[in-house]
């Protein structure tokens, strides 16, 4: 084994957009572990929207990203060395070990997980974190019922698609925005939506508008908000008295571009509910998600797709990438 | 018995701001009534601001006011005739007879009061749908709880004054948002908020920012808005996690002005409950409600002040005064 693993640390913070001299690459010794601790080498690294949030040194949910310190994240891999006796060599986890190849933990957060019917990289997304995320925001706050239309955004991305494929289960009308055809094409065709927006085709929001009527005949009764800015404008108007929408994320406005709402007034014309949420303060829940995400993916009810960029250097450019809707699906890092 | 009454029916759509020459003045015969009807003598008409959205023809949550018909409004009276069994001349009842002296009703809608500690007039304030609509809102929506910090915009209103004195028997602090320095005064030393925030002493957003924080040191956890607009967004800011607004009006967009929201990533980042109501879809909270707002009203724990416009003509004017925050308290029209 290697006495050496590279991690990633956050060298400044961003102006506006994120650039790969916001981080650093680094090499550094494989440490020795104490009794009780575990070492494991990981496999995949998970990257994902909030981690853009935690860059910026201000006030939000969470504390920011210490400067010269591994980046946050969700990891995969397998313990190559213990000295706790829950976990033995050869065991698959999942963990937070952040952008680095391997890590060490006294157990704290670590989670054995099962590979035989489900691929260890699911472990991140529909069966992760992703999944959980979309899995709340749709059975806590949206409340689907039959019949009813559900629009989400991001929807070719690791928690859009959970959220669409939920959603048809419960027998709902499913409808997604993406960026580009192929995207598009992808969340109707293979995640089978029924209907499934390309907002970068709209010249401006009123076509936008004219794209999503098009699309929900008969309006929309529940929305899962990945994204922000002129989508959510489009679907207020969209929305039908007592809809609910689940706020989950507004990449949108990641790098602190203003973002305002056109037309607040249409929360009181239509009785709207919206409420706005963290998955990792709703733990609750994550046994019973996690059981009906894993059950579904095995027996290939949900379905995923995977951006994988190959090994931790490619992280940065993989996450700007994400930032940008560049990738397809849940995006990752193979880090062995 | 004078043989006509006079009433106000809607003569045209405002463009913008209501004007005087909106409504119609119009008299007309008493008529006579049928087998099972009754006729009522109205004594106060109340103002609300839910009048101005009717006014325009716009998808709303109600049918639009039709033209040239009595403009809608709550009224309190005295029946005068009765071939109804379950009504007698000289009882006092509420109703939705509108912009008239008089009004004829099968029953229907129509509610006796018992006007023996509490006066007639606040059957359409403290203890009608204004009452109501306060009691909703916090008690269905904010949920308070000791100790929290309860803010409502226009709270010398009719509605805000509700909010705030219910939410001090919750033992909550209560900071109010009102226009001039009598209002704030009243509001603190009559009703008895914590601190009250002249909006109109604020020359600009940040201003009115800072002066919210100071009389919020502990941050915001539930709001009841009425108005919209910079005032919101400013609350927006001060909101804690976790933090539940209840959405009952937006009088600064009523006249179309564009109301854009600032910054809806707050709903996220402080995990936000944000709903929109309309107190009469939710009639099934109204007999506790008005049991509880009467025995606060006859103990004197839920003061109230009302400003009276004398004579249905009157009424217009009065009306456009309480767009703009002129009136004082709940804004009535005395018509006998």
């Amino acid at each position: 084994m290697s006495k050496t693993f590279k991690r990633i640390v956050l060298a400044s913070r961003p102006e506006g957009a994120v650039t790969p001299a916001n981080f650093r690459l680094e090499e550094v010794p494989v440490p020795q572990i104490a009794d009780g601790q575990v070492l494991v080498r990981n496999h995949y690294l998970s990257l994902d929207p909030y981690m853009r949030g935690r860059m910026n040194d201000s006030k939000s949910y969470a504390a920011p990203q210490p400067l010269d310190e591994v980046m946050i994240g969700g990891t995969v891999g397998e313990v190559v060395e213990s000295r706790n006796s829950k976990f033995k060599p050869g065991d698959k986890v999942v963990g937070m070990f952040g952008w680095q190849e391997m890590g060490v933990s006294d157990g704290t957060g670590l989670q054995p997980v099962d590979t035989t019917h489900i691929p260890l990289s699911a472990y991140l997304g529909s069966v992760g974190m992703p999944g959980v995320t979309a899995w709340y925001g749709l059975n806590k706050i949206i409340l689907p019922k039959p019949g009813k239309t559900i629009a989400v955004s991001a929807a070719s991305g690791a928690v859009g698609s959970v959220v669409g494929q939920l959603a048809k289960l419960a027998g709902c009308r499913a409808v997604g925005f993406a960026g580009g055809k192929d995207k598009c094409d992808y969340v109707v065709n293979e995640l089978g939506f029924d209907a499934c927006i390309d907002y970068k085709a709209a010249k401006d929001p009123k076509e936008l508008y004219k794209m999503l009527k098009e699309a929900t005949p008969d309006g929309i009764d529940g929305y899962f908000e990945n994204v922000g800015g002129d989508i959510l404008d489009a679907v207020l108007t969209r929305m039908n008295a007592f809809g609910r929408i689940a706020m989950c994320g507004m990449i949108a406005g990641y790098d602190g571009q203003p973002l305002p709402l056109k037309n607040p007034q249409l929360i009181l014309v239509s009785r709207l509910t919206i409420e706005g949420f963290i998955v990792s303060e709703h733990m609750e829940v994550w046994p019973q998600a996690l059981k009906e995400l894993g059950t579904a993916v095995a027996q290939g009810k949900l379905k995923f797709r995977e951006s994988i960029a190959e090994g931790l250097a490619s992280a940065p450019e993989a996450f700007i990438g994400l930032l940008k809707g560049k990738n397809f699906g849940k995006q990752l890092v193979k880090l062995v």
